[in-house]
C-alpha cells in the first residue's frame, strides 16, 4: 500500500560521531531513500557541480532566500551560509519520497520547528571517551580545539531530548541497518497509514 | 547501551491474515525476542508439553489466575479458556528482553488496557478480497462461517486505531523483515534510552 506522503528523516549528532561517513554509507544501499542538497555561498570546487555537491548561490541570493522562507535551516561558517533548501524537500515528500537530511544539532533544531512531524534520528557516539578519539583521528585540530568540540558535544548531547531516536554508532553498518529499520518502521506507522486502510474496509 | 527493561510486543490483526505463519516465521531467525507461552484448560494433545507448547492448567486454576489478576488476556472459546499468563512475560521483561505475543485482536485490546506502553502490531491482509481467499484457502470452512468471519474481520480493522504500527502481510519474509525493523526501531526511541545517556554526559 502506498503512503501518500514521504518521510522528513534528520539525521544529525555532535561533530566527530560520523554523520558523514554513516549518511555516505547508507547511499551506497539500495534504500529509495533521497538525499538533500544543500545550498552555500561558497565558491564551487575543481570538480563540484551545481545541484549535486551543492546548490551555489550568492551571498544577495541565500540572503533573499532566508527572508522569503525558503530555507529550512541555515547557519554561517567561516563567513560563508550553509542551509537546506524548501523546495526540493518538500517536492520529494509530496512525491511520497523519503528524504534525509544530513545536518548539525543546531540545524536539526531549527527544522524541528517548521517540520515537527519529521523523523529526528540523533547519532551518539558509544561514549565521551570514543568521540574525543574520533576527534583526535582526525589528527587536523589541537588539544584545545578538541576540548571546546567535547563541550558543544555535551551541549548537543543535552538537546537529545527533541529527537525521536538514537541511533549508537559503535559500528557503521551497525549504525546504518538501525537507521534502515526506523525508516522501515515508521512507514509502518498506524498514524501514517489508516486512513488508506480505512477506505480499505469500505470498499 | 544495554535497555533497562526489554519491549512488550503485541502481533494481532483479523483471522486469516497468517499471524500463526509469520510468528513462526519469525521464530526461525535470530532475533534475541523470547515468545510467550499461553494457558488452557483444554486438555494437552500427543505430545505437547506443559510449559512449551501451552501451559496446561484446570478449570479452577485458570479461574483463580484471573481472580488473582494473573492473566493479561483471556477468552473462552469452544468451551475451554485460553490466556496469556502475567508472570513469563513481567520476567522476561524486567530482564531486559523482548518478549511478542501472538494473539487475537480481542485479546490485544486486554493487553493494551494493562501494557499501554507495549508496541502494538496490525497485521493487514493486501486487501479484504485477499483475506476471503485466505479463509476460502483453509478448505474447512462454509461460505456462511467465511462471510461471518469477514463481517468480524471489518469490525477488527476498525480497532487499527488503537494499534501502533500496521504492518501489510503480503509476502511473509516482507512481513517479518518489517516487523524486525519495528523491534530495533523501538529499542532505539529516544524516551527508552535518555536516562542512561544522560548519565553518559556527567561521566
Amino acid at each position: 500500500m502506498k503512503r501518500e506522503k514521504g518521510l522528513l528523516i534528520v539525521l544529525s549528532g555532535p561533530s566527530g560521531v560520523g554523520k558523514g561517513t554513516v549518511c555516505s554509507a547508507l547511499r551506497e544501499q539500495d534504500t529509495h531513500i533521497r538525499y538533500s542538497v544543500s545550498a552555500t555561498t561558497r565558491h564551487p570546487r575543481a570538480g563540484e557541480v551545481d545541484g549535486v555537491n551543492y546548490f551555489f548561490k550568492s551571498k544577495e541570493e541565500f540572503e533573499r532566500l532566508i527572508q522569503d522562507g525558503e530555507m529550512i535551516e541555515y547557519a554561517q561558517y567561516v563567513g560563508n551560509y550553509y542551509g537546506t533548501p524548501r523546495a526540493y524537500v518538500e517536492e520529494m515528500i509530496e512525491k511520497g519520497h523519503d528524504v534525509i537530511l544530513e545536518i548539525e544539532v543546531q540545524g536539526a533544531i531549527q527544522v524541528k520547528e517548521t517540520f515537527p512531524e519529521g523523523v529526528f534520528i540523533f547519532l551518539m557516539p558509544p561514549s565521551l571517551k570514543e568521540l574525543r578519539n574520533r576527534l583526535a583521528g582526525r589528527g587536523t585540530e589541537s588539544v584545545d580545539l578538541i576540548d571546546s568540540r567535547m563541550t558543544v558535544a555535551r551541549e548537543e548531547i543535552e538537546l537529545m531530548d527533541k529527537y525521536d531516536y538514537v541511533v549508537e554508532n559503535d559500528e557503521v553498518h551497525l549504525a546504518v541497518d538501525r537507521i534502515k529499520s526506523i525508516v522501515t518502521a515508521e512507514n509502518c506507522k498506524k498514524d501514517r497509514l489508516i486512513h488508506q486502510y480505512q477506505s480499505l474496509v469500505k470498499e
